[in-house]
């Protein structure tokens, strides 16, 4: 187990990879963002991404599902808030998008000496260009003893 | 259609209500955020939650969903970023939470006369206390002529 104390900061730690097929980017939008440049092929290409391509949650959700299986071993208390997601470039079906996490930030708590709060900045890429940069903050577990 | 000239700001908009059951909470959580207590009702009644809670990316997931269906005629181009979201209290299985919107930026481009800008925050209750809030900055189209 690794805790507040034990995260090195600024180090780049690669998730792995994910890939959305078209019916699941629809199939998301459905339920969770219902617009017609992810629902519809047609509309899609009509509309400012000229292509179906996923909400913009959903590629966060791919990426945080990649991000927490790499920091399963860290004592995380809670999730604390999700900070400005921003999306520089279209999520498009049936390509693979690296996900790389980095911590920037731990500080314990003044009120709580068993926790503190650590910071980890994710970004999916394609061929090495960002195309979503992410923050979380997560209550975590200070080591004990 | 309504256009970026037609938001009136600062006016809440109710967006109806969602309630996630606890196959849909696990099912979400194990794809996009597989935390313990997100997945499991032991592991999570030890947990910091005491009892199963669903990811924040999946209430704003629902809230979202529930706020686009709400803005179906308003012209967006695309969405441009997600603000921070903040998660106040966890949303559990089987219970109603209530959405409620507002428009509280719009400004036109400096670079496009036929676009601007346009920031909504939404919130999710629970009897009148909010449960997580957050914000999206939507790029939206101008009013022709």
């Amino acid at each position: 187990m690794r805790y507040l104390d034990d995260l090195a900061l600024g180090i780049d730690f690669p998730c792995g990879g994910f890939t959305l097929s078209r019916e699941e980017i629809i199939a998301f939008a459905e339920k969770y963002d219902p617009q017609p440049f992810h629902l519809d092929e047609a509309a899609a290409r009509q509309s400012y991404f000229q292509g179906l391509c996923a909400s913009g949650l959903h590629t966060q959700g791919a990426a945080i599902g990649l991000m927490v299986r790499a920091i399963a071993d860290v004592a995380v208390v809670a999730g604390y808030a999700l900070h400005e997601a921003r999306f520089y470039e279209p999520v498009r079906p049936d390509r693979r998008y690296e996900v790389v996490a980095r911590w920037t930030e731990a500080s314990p708590s003044p009120r709580d000496a068993g926790r503190g709060r650590a910071v980890m900045t994710g970004e999916a890429l394609r061929d090495g260009v960002v195309v979503m940069r992410f923050g979380v903050t997560y209550v975590v577990q200070r080591r004990p003893g």
